[in-house]
């Protein structure tokens, strides 16, 4: 059955058309349990890329991946103060096992640090033995009251990197590449620029010392906290007993970091390139690059569609990553509406007139202002372009984006109702000197419904620091980023 | 420090010396929660080479990954009569979450037939949707009294597939298919050569009309059953209302398959090619496949290590995965123990006077016999056929473990005793004629410990076809596969 409805525009209903486009696009779908999302194969089959771009770019910085237990005795979660009144409200507990009823419940992984800082305990001696890089790819369970799919969900995919170092310098260093390492995916993979910096302590990890985060700006002027990276300097290690020996013998607490993204990078992705038509997905995140469809009129459709086998495997000796869509139920337009609603990046159609010609319909997916949303190109030269078309693709939808994000910023923000009022009109990112009191944040809130955002990093801070605090109360000890946010 | 403790030999004790192998080859470890095991990153490496390898072989059999929720509704798991009676003992409950009681228990998945087939009956209208074949890389929880690392863990990881047919012909044809997907990935990957057949009945999965399975012999004499398929009938489809119209416009229930393996293959691995120095891994799976290790004597150790780097590069150019072990701290004595217990298949060793006559040692981590354990061979030469070393090594494992279960392999028995009085001189699997009855199944079971583990495929299946029962009762209606399990 052809599924050719249109969506709800994005300017009538963001947040109707988010949801609209994650289900019709198979991206994912409601689960019978409340809060648990059931990722579909188009939407893994993206995860998978993100995954499997992440995990190259950990192991090149030295980490190793390896897994640890589902469940947490309650008493670890309970040790760092800090951590279980972070994660305390938020745990699925497991009471009965094996048919009776547990001596101690077991948590749900929220998070790992307990376990991992447990066991690191064991497998540290010396400083030989550090620093430990570990990453674990995993599903954790934080129980929240309002869900969205991909964005905010009762269990998700993740990964978090742990790791353990002898200097409080390593770590922050470390801290500070995994930060990086974040930054460069999303632009290069997920053509996301993120502004990046550090949490003020309001809006930090439960646990950590500091933290810094990515946060890119969606759409509808809403940020999106993309990803963290937590320096927990010797808060675990304290309470798990992570000591090591140093070269001069004495015995010493290790130094934490811990770094995560999870499937809500997938919301993101969805948020900073969808229209409405549907999805758009990066060309290198995507499960199919091109799309290849047989136009079958006229009589011979064996030629035809021996021509879409020949271009696709041309295609694939290449590198592309071809889909072929010969459905014989469904007409050439329900296979557009569907490829475009699914963010294929390009596609290709062969009918009879293409044959004779020797030339391909190419259709890009989204194109630069003023540019043919169709060509026609000649066969070999459609075929040995495109590669490059989708790397051009590629890094047009990170220009864009990159863009959409500088248009909507506004700097030198000098109180709350100009914060306000730029918010309201559409702004998305808002910076402002801040005096680096809590009570100024809350107030913010309240009036706002924006949260600091960051602290920015040297690149994202304007030209000229501001000198007042946005509540008129003091002079500014930083800059800060405001936002409202998902 | 260096650990060069020997292990318990395998003749003195072998489950003794499986568990020292695990810990100390530090594939796994004991976590804090009772059953739940740590993979570390040496046996997580195996684990990452098997999934690819797997996940490679599933995609080109037209499977896509998806991923659904941890946790199961109890009513669902309470819908298929079999399938709760098998499962229901061992499930881990969830009772509380978000602070609260939870007003159905959740169960943590010990398999996901129940919310897959759920979800398909949403997505599945016509005969166009099918077939549908997923596959799902996740970890399941059974709640299991007596646990052994890698082998029988409360949490484990595994993919389980699971596909919907719109015949049963067809649903059949897949069932074989991944068993034998299976069968090609232990014979070619682990170079653990399985035999394959039909389950009895009383050994089938909990819901299935029929499983078949993989099963492979250990160096002990133990079968370990290493991967199932189950024909699923239409058992899940009925009860959550799995349909879809035929061509014909008529309403059906779909046709269901399931199959699975999981990391309990790290098990299998060290107990088909392990010896008393440690773990083997086939070079195809390992993490590292050669170690170079400097041997830093006399007094231009700049010059050594500058070789050691080129022959790395060199060796990765060819497509080699080598690790580099420049450790300060440990003796090369210290070092080649260690990478032996970890089973990298080749060590290289590069000193002083290897430098000055132009070779290399190589050094194997298991020879045929006769063989030299060490060689010293040209660089260039070394360099050059190594890839083709690997090669050899990786059917060298395959062969030795073939002729292994060859050896063990006792056929024609015709009696209870007979099967019993083999089993003990160390017999593997043993072979006779069965009546159909379970009741002999149990009462060999009670008698010698052994269970059937296969009606054997026919390429299995001895030249003769026994005609009487192992019980004395009556024909045989069934050759069938005895042996002592994991």
């Amino acid at each position: 059955m052809a599924d050719d409805k249109k969506l709800t525009p994005r300017e009538d209903d963001f947040s109707a058309w988010y949801n609209e486009v994650v289900l019709r696009a198979e991206l994912a779908d409601y689960s019978p349990v409340r809060g648990s999302m059931v990722i579909r194969p188009w939407g893994y089959g993206i995860w998978e890329r993100m995954r499997e771009a992440l995990d190259d770019m950990f192991k090149a910085t030295g980490h190793e991946n390896a897994y640890f237990p589902l469940l947490i005795p309650m008493s670890f979660i309970e040790k760092e103060k800090e951590h279980v009144e972070g994660f305390a409200p938020e745990l699925a507990v497991v009471t009965q096992a094996g048919g009776k009823e547990l001596d101690e419940p077991l948590a749900i992984r929220p998070t790992s640090e307990t376990v991992i800082y447990h066991m690191m305990a064991k497998w540290v001696q010396s400083y030989r033995d550090l620093p430990m890089l570990l990453n674990q790819w995993a599903n954790v369970m934080r129980w929240e009251l309002r869900t969205r799919l991909f964005l905010r969900t009762a269990e998700f995919l993740w990964q978090e990197g742990h790791t353990a170092h002898a200097t409080p310098e390593e770590a922050e260093e470390e801290t500070v590449r995994m930060l990086g390492v974040y930054r460069t995916f999303m632009e290069e993979w997920m053509g996301m620029p993120p502004i990046t910096g550090l949490k003020t302590d309001s809006e930090k990890f439960a646990g950590a010392v500091r933290s810094y985060a990515t946060e890119a700006l969606m759409q509808d002027g809403k940020a999106l906290q993309a990803g963290t990276s937590h320096f927990l300097g010797q808060n675990f290690s304290r309470q798990f007993g992570l000591t090591f020996q140093t070269e001069e013998g004495q015995e010493e607490y290790a130094w934490n970091t811990s770094w995560g993204v999870s499937t809500r990078l997938v919301g993101g992705l969805i948020m900073t390139h969808g229209d409405d038509q549907g999805i758009v997905v990066p060309p290198r995140l995507a499960p199919d690059q091109v799309v290849i469809v047989p136009i079958l009129v006229g009589d011979d459709h064996a030629a035809i569609l021996a021509k879409v086998d020949e271009v696709a495997a041309r295609l694939r000796d290449l590198g592309v990553r071809v889909r072929v869509d010969a459905r014989e139920n469904l007409s050439p337009g329900a296979k557009f509406y569907e490829w475009e609603r699914k963010g294929v990046p390009f596609r290709v159609e062969i009918g009879p007139k293409d044959l004779e010609k020797g030339s391909l319909a190419l259709a890009r997916r989204v194109t630069p202002e003023g540019a043919k949303r169709k060509e026609f190109v000649e066969e070999n030269e459609a075929i040995q372009t495109l590669p490059d078309r989708l790397e051009a693709f590629q890094s047009e939808l990170l220009t864009a984006a990159r863009d959409r994000r500088e248009a909507a910023t506004v700097r030198g923000v000098t109180s709350m109702d100009e914060l306000d009022e730029a918010l309201d009109q559409g702004a998305g990112f808002v910076y402002s000197g801040w005096n680096g009191d809590p009570a100024v944040e809350q107030a913010v809130q309240e009036q706002t419904k924006a949260t600091s955002r960051v602290l920015p990093d040297e690149e994202f801070r304007s030209d000229s620091a501001p000198t007042r605090c946005i509540s008129g109360e003091g002079d500014a000890e930083h800059e800060v980023v405001w936002a409202r946010a998902y």
